[in-house]
C-alpha cells in the first residue's frame, strides 16, 4: 500500500480495491471494493464499499457516491460522512446479484444520498 | 465484457484492463493494463496502456492522459487520435519500474501529449 501515502497524489485503480473506508469519528466501516466508472466521461461515479461481515451485514455492496469520500494521507483511506444508522438504510446488493443496468437503483443511490452541499460536490 | 455495452454507461474499475485501445483508423493500438487515479480529486488522470508485444516494443506501458480516450460503444473500446510514430516516441516504462513518485515522469507525460483542445479536455 506504498501507493496511498506516495507523494505524487496519484494511486493505481488496481490497487484501490481493499483501501479502508472510515467514517468522521475514525472508525473503519469497511472497505472498498470497487469503483464505478462512467465510461464517457471517464468520471468515478461510485465507490463500491464491503463489509466483509465487520458490521455484522454480512458481505452486502453499497455504492457511495464518488464525491462523498475523502482521501485522508494520514490515515491511509477514506473518510465518509455517514453514520452507521444510514448506512444499514442505504441501498445495497450482494455479490454478482446487482445489475446496474437497472438505472433505478443508481437513482435510488443518488437519492438516498442526495447531492447537496452536505455530501460534497 | 457485457458491462461495456450496457445501458447505464457504468463500467467496474476492475473490468476497465484489458479493454481495447484503437486508433482513429480502427486499429487496435493496444489495451487499458491500469488507471492511475487522483486520490483527492478522485479524477482518472492516466489511462496506462500495454501493447503485450503486439507491435513489438516488448512488454511497455504507455500512460496517456485519461482525457485522450474516447468510449466508442461499437468497438467496444476506447479511441484515441494517436499515430504509431507518436506512440513510439511516447513516455513509457517497463513492468515494475516506472515510480510514479516521480514527477518529473507525469510531467514528461503531459508535456509530451499537450493540453490543448486537440487532445481534448
Amino acid at each position: 500500500m506504498d501507493n496511498l501515502t506516495d507523494v505524487s497524489g496519484l494511486i493505481e485503480g488496481s490497487k484501490v480495491k481493499g483501501v479502508n473506508v472510515y467514517n468522521m469519528e475514525g472508525e473503519k466501516i469497511g472497505a472498498i471494493d470497487d469503483l464505478m466508472i462512467e465510461k464517457q466521461r471517464g468520471a468515478i461515479a461510485y465507490a463500491v464499499m464491503s463489509f466483509g461481515g465487520f458490521l455484522g451485514m454480512g458481505n452486502d455492496y453499497y455504492p457511495l457516491p464518488w464525491s462523498m469520500l475523502k482521501y485522508d494521507t494520514a490515515k491511509g483511506g477514506y473518510l465518509v460522512n455517514i453514520t452507521r444508522a444510514q448506512l444499514e438504510g442505504a441501498p445495497a446488493y450482494a455479490r454478482d446479484v446487482q445489475d446496474w443496468r437497472d438505472r433505478n437503483f443508481e437513482t435510488r443511490v443518488n437519492d438516498y444520498y442526495g447531492s447537496g452541499p452536505f455530501w460534497g460536490v
